[in-house]
């Protein structure tokens, strides 16, 4: 009963900071985001729009902010009232819908993602790498246990390599957006950046 | 340049981790404490009852949960409503509110908790206790940093201390709403849990 006892206790405290550390993170970032005229949840989905590296299928929005296809459909119609992104439909399936993101949106991501990794570092920072290895790696079994209760039939194996593809475009657009100057700009001089538009 | 890159790729795999990881927390636990009649809110403000252990000023449930207090007037508002909890004037200072719990959110905490802490034991399962502990510890620093940058000021030691001095009740609270019969209902002859009513 006693180890049990201390178990619950535990899991009570986890429960409670999990719950804790999330809401004050997004509590920072809803004020960073707002700086930057977006919302924490806009900038959700441009930045899975970057991730992909190439218009999006709404399903896959959802599936990759773990929300419902409804409340991504609803974030999305505000978005294309606010001109941050587009939805256009497939010429070769009418019904299949991909979302683009457009030049306002990409101007807004790249200073709201600096400032945005800044808080992130910022409260990362008295955290040794090993130790962010760790809580990164702690938070991932988890996130295997709890997709496993919300389908036991899940593929966890299949969902890491889904993730793990994602990874080489998730660099893609770390250099996109954080570093001062990409190599592509470099190359053009690193001066036609603000009025570069990107072609489809 | 290339320790930044890294540093920047670690963060962001920590923010969509701890985003996936309360997202997908809360979609099961809205399942779970659905089927108790209950939103995760609700359960969120009945527990932080439980924790101070006697009535609550809404701002200090405000204040538990990391959230405004408007929202949780509206929580509140709606769980007056359905009856789970009843708001009563301090008859020294009339402006004075708090907040009692119904014996209606009593009968329907002590199932909801236990769910709830199942489904919590389930996930940290593949965690030994000293991983357990050691994510605990990680998340707690970062807490701790962010609530610094949410207000400089704060005095984090302070912070800590008011959460230690909750210890004692969410012990209390775990005894009463966990262990299969409480050592009153033992001495009661573990019968009368289930008529037995409390009386303020």
């Amino acid at each position: 009963m006693t180890a049990n006892f201390e178990s619950a206790e535990l899991a009570l405290k986890f429960w409670r900071l999990l719950y804790q550390t999330y809401t004050l993170r997004k509590q920072s970032e809803d004020q960073i985001f707002e700086e930057h005229g977006l919302t924490t949840e806009q900038f959700g989905v441009l930045v899975t729009i970057g991730f992909f590296g190439s218009p999006v299928k709404p399903t896959e929005i959802a599936k990759w902010l773990a929300r419902s296809p409804n409340s991504i459909s609803m974030i999305v119609d505000r978005m294309v009232k606010a001109g941050l992104v587009r939805r256009v439909r497939s010429t070769g399936d009418r019904r299949e819908v991909r979302v683009f993101i457009t030049s306002k949106a990409e101007n807004a991501l790249k200073p709201a993602t600096l400032a945005s990794l800044e808080f992130i570092r910022k409260i990362l920072s008295p955290l040794s790498n090993e130790d962010r290895r760790t809580l990164i790696s702690l938070l991932g079994t988890l996130k295997s246990e709890i997709l496993k209760y919300l389908n036991p039939e899940v593929d966890i194996e299949e969902t890491t390599r889904n993730e793990s593809e994602r990874q080489g475009n998730m660099r893609e657009w770390l250099l996109k957006y954080t570093l001062p100057s990409t190599p592509q700009a470099k190359r053009q001089g690193g001066k036609k950046r603000k009025t570069k538009k990107k072609t489809e």
